[in-house]
């Protein structure tokens, strides 16, 4: 039975404690035994939930106890959250996080950190979400020598953006309308002013070129002055406005990195992610773009990013792992006992 | 120094060796010792190649050198690669491949191989070329349940079909010229037919499921029979034709998989993949629908592929490792000193 501890019992916590119990076999599959939520750190009681009995308002209960391997840091921002981090860290516990804003300011130090004690600092969630970019960028593109990423990284404002392309909704509607949705939060400044996005840029440029790069360095303009004459003039060009991270190696060992509302031809691989979608062309000396995209936000796919880190820190190495059983294929259903619609006048199936 | 041979000097074999020397520093790096081609067993010669004198016939030499810890295995079929890939494994050296063909029929046996020796049968290149998928799929997204794949997987196909949709061109007309471009071999029954694409389908869906399926159970229908005038008619629907391999689980524990061309709709995350590109879109029950596109297949997007998994059997565990350093960034570009094309009139960078 392995023990983890979630601090901070918000969407993304509570996601987290819920996928683990929802897929609770998945992970006791993939990880070789069973894993508990055995403790949920928050200031607050949740008198009706389900987990009450595992909140807990001292960090110290979680530190000190030795049965507790791995932590979830859910908590966000860089007080409470670096704090709790570098004691888990130097405790000897592994740490893995959505916390986007702690990696973008503090991840040399953390992984320095993790790195002495033996442990793992893991961050698949801090950016795109449920789409995987973090450990594809280090290990699936490892043989690439990455040369730009280009990133729409905020849900919030690619469904502003949206809004005002496709619907010729000002700024200011649009914004309330993503709050009425819950897609932006009251204080909407660090989406729409670009500070999630530039957070983002930082954390896949630092992995892409080897260097740690601070936001604060970063020039970073948001989409608040944004107007529709804007979204008018770039569709007249035959182009798209999207908020983009953008950061790219120069031949002379610089680094260009920006945020900034961008124009983009409507073929980009990029200008049809739309809404509260997420999308990130990466492009190596190899493989040439590559493009991933998906939900960049919300409980459940970050939560998945969580997991999926939880169980990586289960286990360090997949030396000869089985994959996958050996099988007698009864299971495969005979293509005649499918049921489709078909174009008209056709035998083409047509899929949703 | 870490010494491996690679296993038919093709396509993706030469790529794999070219691109070692090419990024030589950023493997030596990331594997932590350089990587050194010793062999490349092909049974022609190459007397004007630069790499000749590493050019072998035999390959008891490359099974019987200790030295030797990690073979690239890029001949493809199930003939030869099937023997010394087992011999590999059996002898305790770890196997990097691109045959998807091998993978598809042998999996389960292979990696059982790898297990009983402790080492590692990796297969990234098999499926989707430079995109990554096969890593993606069973770490990133190892939290979800996965109800669905569904993928353009060959370029061949994928490039005809966008010249019969978008220039009206008939089947054996861009047939024709994907085999004048080299996209297409001679003798493209592999592609044309669906059998490459229904191969791929097979893995990523025994990953996604955890039980083999073997491509002679799945029905598999190619675009050889399509004809304008479905295309036509698709176009009348709304919708487009696109060669799919198509996995989903269904409640009562069957898989529906099959390999057809099918139309889905023109905002579907896969419509607008064109050309030679791949795309994939897994469906997992917490991230929802992600998507990978990308080069599915040419020398050097493939080699990329197999380049990280050697990368990968250098490196059996990841814990603590740095990812990269801290740094004072004095390479961040100033903004003022980027240069743009603006949108007329704005202050929008126009990005390429």
């Amino acid at each position: 039975m392995i023990k983890t501890a979630v601090l901070g019992y918000g969407t993304v916590g509570s996601g987290v404690v819920e996928l683990l119990k929802k897929n609770k076999r998945l992970f006791t599959d993939k990880a070789g035994e069973e894993i508990q939520v055995k403790y949920i750190l928050d200031i607050r009681d949740f008198p009706e939930d389900p987990n009450r009995d595992k909140i807990v308002h001292d960090f110290d209960v979680i530190l000190h106890d030795p049965e507790i391997t791995i932590i979830a840091e859910t908590i966000g921002g860089k007080t409470f959250a670096y704090e709790y981090t570098k004691k888990a860290l130097a405790a000897g516990k592994n740490v893995v996080t959505s916390n986007k804003e702690l990696v973008a300011a503090k991840a040399p130090e953390l992984l320095q950190l993790a790195k002495e004690n033996g442990v793992k600092y893991l961050f698949e969630a801090s950016v795109g979400g449920g789409i995987p970019i973090i450990r594809p960028l280090l290990h699936c593109l490892a043989a690439n020598d990455l040369n730009k990423i280009i990133g729409i990284l905020n849900g919030t404002t690619n469904y502003i953006l949206t809004k005002m392309i496709k619907e010729n909704m000002d700024f200011s509607v649009a914004l309330k309308q993503a709050q009425q949705l819950g897609y932006a939060e009251a204080n909407p400044a660090a989406d729409v002013e670009g500070h999630d996005t530039c957070r983002k840029i930082c954390i896949l440029a630092s992995m892409a070129f080897g260097k740690h790069i601070y936001p604060e360095n970063v020039y970073t303009k948001g989409i608040q002055d944004l107007t529709l004459e804007d979204v008018s003039k770039a569709a007249q060009a035959g182009l798209v406005i999207k908020l983009l991270g953008y950061a790219e190696k120069t031949t002379d060992g610089s680094v260009k990195i920006f945020v900034s509302p961008c124009a983009i031809r409507t073929d980009h691989p990029l200008a049809n992610i739309e809404d509260v979608f997420n999308g990130i062309t990466v492009t190596g000396n190899a493989t040439g773009d590559v493009t991933f995209y998906g939900k960049g936000a919300g409980k459940f796919p970050t939560a998945s990013a969580v997991g999926a880190d939880i169980i990586h820190c289960t286990t360090p190495a997949d030396v000869g792992k089985i994959l996958w059983q050996d099988s007698d294929n009864s299971f495969v259903k005979s293509f005649q006992d499918l049921q489709f619609t078909y174009l008209t006048g056709t035998e083409i199936p047509v899929i949703e």
